[in-house]
Parts: structure tokens; C-alpha cells; sequence
């Protein structure tokens, strides 16, 4: 996603001049309205689809964890975007583009307010797009970071401490990393490049993860006497569905992050990002296959799921620059990025549930680096400044915030629960109740 | 969705006057045709998105219904579907639109035609969309009313006499009281407001729903010894994806309603919508979570999802005006009203599979009484008299087709068939033959 | 989908002709550039609801296998997905559309390239649309051929002999006879006319899973004492799903199709396939039904299903000149041809698991030939020619494939592999490993 700079600021500028090209009560030609109109229906259109990635992320973790933690991973995920919907209305939004970008105190508590009613061509920002669209268009963005979260950490995490911690993320955490860089802050200023977010919302996504993965610590018995112990995912069918389903919502992800849909340029450079979005995810998934089929003998199905993912991540920091070959190459490292990590974290004894670190924070950070191959406009140093600094916030921020979690209110739940699963301990309600074995 | 008035007799105009702004050979500027484009792209658009809202009953359905009825529950799904399409265009969109609304009769028998192949700029309706447009976005509404009544009725309604409800309610019963509002009829000219149909096709849907519920009794063994006896739904995972796939189908739903898209005010009001009906499904589902934390100390998946979308029907009333945190409490009520008011019906013994009717009736009386705090064009009076108007047209006409139904052919499948599931006796065919318990 | 002329050459041609109406400085006005967003728009829009089949398709076979060969199915789905997308992109895309087609030779090597970044409206085919959404939605064409042919092989054949198999279809052969209709290639000459592919995509789709059936055999046991012993699929919701998303993806197949979306004309035949296409697919659902019912006495949900997709397959030929009607008994007859035919398939003992075969061949022969109904343009004999044409050239193809691959590295599992399922033997993985019976 461009940087979208003072842009509260440049529609009370329009608002003041009503001279600048079409009088007040003659209708505004199309010349004058296509570009507004146009980018609006990106946001709508992108927006729907990013939208959809929450239930694409529900499915993949639905379907990743055992049957007896179901009910809980979806409560959690539907949950987790309600509360990432009010919160960054709440806070966020005006946190992560504070206007004229005057610090946070005196935008913190500003609530979102959308264009009014019907609003005139004289008082919309004619070269953007409408505040409700790009409103929408960036909640569904900071959802999906919450996302990447609650894969990780399922099947022990308790639920309100999760909300809690998603809370503070979504409200007050990502906008606040996010403003670094699309608020025009001062890694924007730096130069530093993530067009879509491979950094802004994946790494942190997987940082946050990450942190709470080692505060949580891993599920009963899965390392045990020094082996990994697996625990295969209760219906591959469904993880398979969420795949596509964000595969899907990714051509929202990348191609509304163009930003802009008027222009020949622009509504080229949308397809141009379908096109490479598209290519890196079949690389990602076809290296995953070759890989485990050449390391394992067998093809593993969640290690081409996760690579096609891979390859999603590491093409959304560039997905505009480079050629198909390049979305293929970059993809393709994605893939193989995930096949060689998910055993590393196992050998960390970090038990990600579903590979989210693997593929939205190691293949985020390959992306981010990425883009230096194909925009001109990147510099190693500050890809890597950039990188680290949303390392260091995010992991450290969420570390302290699961240890104050975990100190006050405790985030795991008991022993006896873990084993009998979340659903019954919990919710007392069984996804599959006519299903699993007696 | 606001009324279209005389729009076939407004085509004809158009036809009839070729000296209107662009002559006959030479090509009609954007200015001239971008906002038929655009709102014709609308239609397309939401329509896909309202479309796909038939799955997400389906899958909604299919996961809260018990295991041994879920072929069944699939089958009525997509024969419904099919059939309110095929009703619509036979009888439903002319007798809801009937152009110059001189009577049912004249048009009963009158069979949907749209605009010839490539209609040209002077026979199109410049100000509108194109018929094709129109009818396919009008018809995925009526199909949703009728998918509303299968959730309710599931597990124990035949499916023939079921069908032959969902020909009335398409063909006849929706349209008429469909064209009181939408086809400018008495409601509309009193100044009734019901933007995308809170009570126009979700209350109908769910006033169809309840007579059927009273006129075929609960399932066995649900209400037993002054008992409730909960009878879980068979694949949860399931119903939270029918969820999420109706909440992403509703940003077509009332986005589209604008009916129109090409004016800097249009577009920028379907961002508004979309902004708004996310919202209130968001507050839906986030009440719904507490609130049952609080009241049973566990949290309830089901009241969740259905919370969720109680509040996406809360808001459909007025998706446009409200405020960003009226569009919260609209729909945080919508959320209270459900997990209310499913005791409250159980309480009656009337059993409704899926809650339905506190999803789509309660809480679209609510969502059209809430239309007068945000809508001035509102009156409270006239919002009353319309939920009333339609709840007796609906209601009772359902009634009564229900009991000629249960008295000519019967309606309900025999004890037997109910206990061993409507998906062997009635069709033969399991829909998880290798999962359920031997 | 129209045949595309020589697009290369009008890019070209638009590129050297700086004064064709607007100064090189000066922005171009939306009348010139309106069109290009418009169809560029509609490629991406179509191109990510057809992407969105390659999940429809995937839920569908996943539905309609038994859960032991899930997981194999999920893998060969996304596999085939992604290897089209690289294949078509490395060869076929120039293969199909081979510029001023010259032969194939010269451009077999020619790998797609997209527009330049931004590029500038003075370089861009301001008549059609970008490289980018052009390669984009044919590619996604390109997945669905791939995607027939494995729901027919479905529970027996490897996984690496069918990717090859995948490699050269989309690679080679679906391109080379693409080309002759849609490349402007022989048949398009000869007048031949299939607006979305009922026989360049389904047909062919179909003659490749035919030639694979019968040289892979079928599955052990299906056939055993002169009797065709079920084998129902494990998970008919997931069918179920699967249905309507195809049904969703087609919008965007048939409608893309239309090539444009930028004038009156246009936009208003998008919306009109649009509604052709729906009621094609319910016509084909509710004649399956009746059908079913009337034969078996009771109706068959898989029958349904195929009777939608079959109903979809029939209109694809000719979405756009039928009336209402018109698509309705087209549709219809597409019911009954999957009604009938899926038990003449069992009778020669071609075992096609899905019933791929009767959908997309069978319904797309017939689909090819109702063309005759509506568009004038069209003549039967060029029709029956062409139908033919694809038929040898794509089955005798397939044939020798398939033999090739049967002698050289086997393209079937061993027998105990397909008793204990291709998950376990193949995988090492269950799709399903707490649910099904011990």
C-alpha cells in the first residue's frame, strides 16, 4: 500500500476551493468524478474480499486443530474480528493516519466519522476515495493480523486473554507500528517500501505470535523425550477450503493496496498485482510439493497449504514491480522458507499450531527484503531498519503484555481441560458432536 | 433499497425521446452512460455477493442441523433456490415492480424480458441500470426470504409440500407485498422506509417461518417432561463459514440497495453501507459473547453467529444513515434480542432449528423501528403499521397455506422417518456415511 | 468469449500513433479511457470468481470421494491450480493467442509479459483491455479444464503421473485448441461460435477425463458381477458447498466473457448473462430433481448438484442471446442429460467418480450445439465440426498421454494403496483422522 499522506487535510482543502473545476450546481463530469468513483469501488471491492480472509483464516485453523478445540477456534475467530471491527473504529484508524500526522495524543480518542450522507463532489477528496471505503478497506487489514495470531496460539489459549491481547493490538498496537509507514511516518519517510504489508500487518502478525507462543509454551505432550509429537489437524478438507478462500481474498489484499483504480496506469497496475499475486502463490505451492515430496518421500498437503500462503506473504511487501518470473521466484522462496522452518520452531520447542510463523513472519520478512530486487525506490539498509524495528515493537510489546496477562488473569488453561479440549472445558459445546470417536 | 417508481415507463420515455443529449450515430459520452455502467456493475456485483448468501444458508443450516438430515437440509437449499428463481422471473418480478402499478392483475401473467443484446445508449434507462441487472438483484433477495423459512422448518418438513411453499411465497406472496414498499405501492406512498428490507424480506421470511413452525409442531422429543431438549447441530465449523459467507454476501445485500453508483454521493454511500453493515455485525456478535458469559458464565458459538447476523438484519433497515456507532448499537441490540428471545421461543414449544425467526423476524421488527432515530423521513406510526401490515399479510397467508398443505398432502414426515433422519427415508443418501457413531 | 484479433499488433499500433486523440501531456478524458478501466476491471472481477471455481471444484471432488482419498483429492486440486498457472504462463498463454498467429512455433517460447508499471494510456490497448487481467482471467480458464479431469480420476491415480498430465493439458494442448477458436485460429474463421467455452473449456476438460478413465479403469470393486456397486462420497455438504461456489465462479466465466463492460451495450450484456447464466443452473437443479423423483422416487442430491453444474456447462456456449426462456429449457435439457447419462457411463464401465463426464462433455456438446437456437451466427454443421474436431484432437491426445504415461511410469496405484485409501499410501496423512469409523 502507497503512503497516503495528509489526506483528512487535502479534503478540507477541496472542500474550501469551490472553484477548482466544476461549479456547485452543474453536475460534475465524469472526467472530474471517474477517479474518485472508480478507487472507492476498489476499496469496496478489495474490501469484501479481504473481508472474506477471516473466515478463510477460520477454516485453515478450523480445520488444522483437533476436533475438540473447534468450536473454540471459531468462536475465536469471529470473535477476534468483531472486536478488531470496534476497535479500530475506536482508536485505530485516526491512531495509525493521525491527519496531519501531529503525534498520537491529540488523535487518540478521535472516533472515525465516514463522509455524510450523499456527500457533494465539492466536499469529497476527489483524489482518493470516499472515508468510509478506506475505512473499511483498513479494518479489514488490521483483522487479518489479529488472525495470524490466534492460529498460532490455539488450542490452549484461554479466550478472553485473547480477546484482551486483541484488544491492545488491533486498538492500539498495529496502528500505531502501522503509522510508521502508511500514517507517513518516519520509516515512510525513510523510504522504506511494503506495499501491501508483508511487514506492516504479516511479520507483526507473526511477531505477536511469536511472543505469545513462547509465553504460552507449547501444548501438552507435544514435545515429549525429546521427539516432536505430531497432532494432525481434524479435517484437512476444511483447512484446504480457507486456503482458497484466502487465496482469494489476497487479490483484495494486494490489488486494492494499489490504492487508486482511475487512471489506465493504475487500473493496469491492479491486474498486473492479480497476476503476480496469483503466480507467487502457485510457486509457493508447487516448491512446497516438490520439497516435501524430495525430503519426505510423500507429499505433505498442510506444507503445500502453507507454501501457497508462503508464497502470498512474500509477494505482498512488491507485488506491483516485479515481473511474473519474479513472482514466481519470490514465491517459490516462500515455499521453501516454510518447508525448512515449521521443523526449526519444533526444535525451538515453539508450538505454532497451524505454521502461522513460518508464513507470515519468516516469508514477511524474506518479502520485505524482496522488494529490493524490483523497486528502485528500496534500500537494503532501510528494509532491514524497518524490519527490525517492527520486529523489536511488536515482539517485545506483545511480550509484555502476555506476561501481564498471564500474571494477572492467567492465559492457559488448566491441564485437564487442555486434554478433554477447549470445547467442553470451555464453551460446552462440541464442533462434531455425532463425529469423533467414542 | 429505495423505491424504483415507473422505471419501465421511464425507459420508454427515454426510447421515445432520441434527441435527449447525444445523437443517435455519434457514441454517448461517460458522462452520459458512467452512472447506468457503474449502477449496472452494482447489481452485477451485489448481486454475486446476495447469490452466494443461498450457500451460506445452506452451510448455516447444514451445520446446526443434526447429522441424519443434513442431505436433506442441502437438498431444500438448492431447490429453493432454483425455484424462487424460476418463480421471479415467471410471475414475482412483474407483480413487484408492476411499471405503472395499475394492479396485479394486468401483469400476473406478464414473464420477465430484459434489455436486448446490446441495447443502445437511447433505448437503455441512462438513469438506472439495465433490466438484466435489476431482475438478477431483485431475484437473490426473494431467494433468501425462502431459505430463511428452511432453517426454521429443518428436520422434519417434507420436502415437496416444502417446495410448494417457497412457489407461493416467491411467486405470489414476497412480490405482493414486496411491491407495497419497493414496487411504490400504498406503504411506500405513506413514507414507509425500509432501506435493503429488514421487514420486506427478512421479517416476511421470518413470519413465514413462524406460522410454519406452529403448523408442523416441534421435533420429537424436543420439548419432553416441561423440558427443553437441546438437539446440537451436527458440524459447527460448518455454520460458522454459512455465517461468514452471509455476512460477506450482505455488503451486497444493502450496499447494493443504493440502486446506483455513479455520482460521487452514490458510491461514496455503498462505502458508507458497507462500513455500517459491518459494524452492526460486528456489535451483534460481540454482545451476543458477553451476554452469554455472562448469563450461562460460557460463552455460546451458535448465539454468536447468530448475533452476528441479527445484526446484519438490525441495520438492514438503514444501513445508510446511521452513524458508525449507531450502526454499533443497532446492531448490539440486534445481538441482545437473539440470545433473549431463543429461550423466549422455546418457552412456546415453538421449535425453530436454526433461530431464524429471532435472527430474521425480532430482530427485523427491531431494525425497522430503529430506522427512525437516524432516517427524519421516518415516522415511528408508519414504521409500525407497515411491521404490522406485513406481519398479517405474511403470517396469515402463511398459515393458511401451511394447514391446505397439511391437510391435502401433509407436511410432515412420519415418526419413524424422523428419528432415523429425513436423509435415508426421504432420499436414500447420507451426507457423512463413514463419520457418525455406528 | 469473443475472439480476440490480433491485440498485440492494435497495442502496438496505439503505441506509435501518439496524436490518436489525446496530447501526450494532457490527461486523457474518461470517454477515452472509460472503456479500458471498465473491461480491465471486468477480468479482474470475473478473473478472481473463476479463480474461485478451483475451490468449488476441489469441495466438490473432496464431497464426492470417500474420506480416505481426501486428502489426495485436496492435494491434486491445489496442485493443478498452481502448475496451470505456471504452465499457462511459460507457454500457453502465447500458445493460444499467438499475436498476428503466425503458427506456433515461433511463439512457443514467447513467456507472457505484462503492461509496464503504470503504463501510460498513450501504450495501452485503449480498445480492450491490460496484458495483466487478460492473462489473469484466461489462466483461470485454463485451471478449470485441469480441474474436470481430476474429479473423474478421482481414488486411483497417482498424483505425479496426473500433474504431468496437467503440465502438457494446460501447457500445450487446451492452448493449441484454444487457439483455433478464441487464437482466431481455423474454427473461429469457419464461424465457429462458443461465447465461454461449453466446448473449449468443459468439452475438452471432458474428452481428457474420458481418455483417462478408460485407460485407468475403475475403481476396484465399483464393477463386480455384472452389478455397479455404490460408493457414496463422504461429505455431501462439502458437495454441496462446492456446487454453489462453481455456481458463484460462473458470474464470472460466462459474464468476463463478454470481453467488455465499457459502453451501454456491454455492461447491460454482462447483467444479462448474468441472469441467463442463474437461471440456466437452477433449470438444470430443478429438472434433476423432478427427474430424479420421477425415476428413482426419490430425488438424488448428486443428481442436483450435476444438474446445476449441468445446467451452467449448456448455457456456457451461448449465455448471451437467449431470452430468460430460452436459457430455462436449456438449462433443463442439461439436467436431463446428467440424469440420464451418469448411469449409461456405469453401463460401459467407465467409472468417472464425480460425474465429470456427463456435466462437461456431454452437457457441453449439448450446450455447443444449442448456440444454433439463438445466434443467428451460428450454423449446426460448423458446430457438429467443431464439437468433433475438439473431440479427436483433445481425446486422441489424451489418449496417447495417458498410454505413454501408463507404460513409462504407471499412472495407478497398487491395489492394497487403493483398499486402505491414497491418503494413507501415498500421503501418510487422513484428511479426517478422529471422524471416521474405527
Amino acid at each position: 500500500m502507497k503512503t497516503k499522506y495528509l489526506l483528512p487535510v487535502a479534503a478540507v482543502a477541496l472542500a474550501a476551493l469551490p472553484t477548482m473545476g466544476f461549479a456547485q450546481d452543474a453536475a460534475p463530469s465524469f472526467d472530474e468524478i471517474g477517479p474518485y468513483i472508480m478507487t472507492t469501488l476498489l476499496f469496496c471491492m478489495a474490501g469484501f474480499l479481504v473481508f472474506f480472509m477471516a473466515a478463510g483464516f477460520a477454516m485453515l485453523e478450523g480445520g488444522l486443530v483437533r476436533s475438540k478445540n473447534v468450536t473454540m477456534q471459531m468462536t475465536k475467530n469471529i470473535a477476534l474480528y468483531s472486536v478488531a471491527a470496534i476497535m479500530y473504529w475506536l482508536i485505530g484508524f485516526n491512531l495509525m493516519y493521525p491527519g496531519d500526522f501531529n503525534g498520537y495524543v491529540g488523535s487518540f480518542f478521535q472516533i472515525t466519522v465516514l463522509d455524510p450522507v450523499g456527500v457533494a463532489a465539492a466536499d469529497a477528496a476527489l483524489d482518493y476515495a470516499s472515508v468510509g471505503s478506506d475505512f473499511f478497506f483498513q479494518l479489514v487489514f488490521v483483522a487479518a493480523t489479529a488472525s495470524i495470531v490466534s492460529g498460532a496460539l490455539a488450542e490452549r489459549i484461554k479466550l478472553w486473554p485473547f480477546l484482551i491481547f486483541v484488544v491492545l493490538l488491533t486498538g492500539v498496537m498495529y496502528p500505531i507500528s502501522g503509522s510508521w509507514k502508511w500514517g507517513g511516518g518516519w520509516l515512510d519517510q525513510m523510504g522504506f517500501q511494503d506495499f501491501a504489508g508483508s511487514t506492516v500487518v504479516h511479520s507483526v502478525g507473526g511477531w505477536a505470535a511469536l511472543a505469545g507462543a513462547i509465553v504460552l509454551g507449547p501444548r501438552l505432550g507435544k514435545y515429549k523425550d525429546g521427539k516432536v509429537n505430531p497432532m494432525p489437524g481434524s479435517n484437512l478438507a476444511l483447512a484446504t477450503l480457507g486456503t482458497f478462500i484466502l487465496w482469494l481474498g489476497w487479490f483484495g489484499f494486494n490489488g486494492g493496496s494499489q490504492l487508486a483504480m482511475g487512471t489506465v496506469g493504475d487500473v493496469s497496475d491492479v491486474s498486473r498485482i492479480f497476476a503476480n499475486t496469483n503466480m507467487a502463490a502457485a510457486a509457493g505451492a508447487v516448491t512446497a510439493l516438490i520439497l516435501t515430496q524430495v525430503m519426505y518421500k510423500k507429499p505433505d498437503l498442510t506444507m503445500v497449504l502453507n507454501g501457497a500462503l508462503a508464497g502470498l506473504v512474500s509477494i505482498t511487501a512488491e507485488p506491483l514491480a516485479p515481473s511474473l518470473f519474479g513472482a514466481l521466484w519470490i514465491g517459490a522462496i516462500g515455499g521453501v522458507i516454510v518447508v525448512l522452518t515449521v521443523p526449526l520452531l519444533d526444535k525451538f520447542k515453539i508450538d505454532d499450531v497451524v505454521g502461522a510463523i513460518p508464513v507470515h513472519l519468516f516469508a514477511g520478512i524474506w518479502g520485505t527484503i524482496a522488494v529490493v530486487f524490483y523497486n528502485g525506490d528500496a534500500s537494503l539498509g532501510t528494509q532491514l531498519l524497518a524490519i527490525a524495528a517492527y520486529g523489536v515493537f511488536t515482539f517485545v510489546g506483545s511480550l509484555i503484555i502476555w506476561f501481564i496477562l498471564k500474571a494477572v488473569i492467567g492465559i492457559r488453561v488448566g491441564e485437564e481441560e487442555e486434554i478433554n479440549g477447549l470445547d467442553v472445558a470451555e464453551l460446552g459445546m462440541e464442533a462434531y458432536p455425532e463425529f469423533t470417536k467414542g
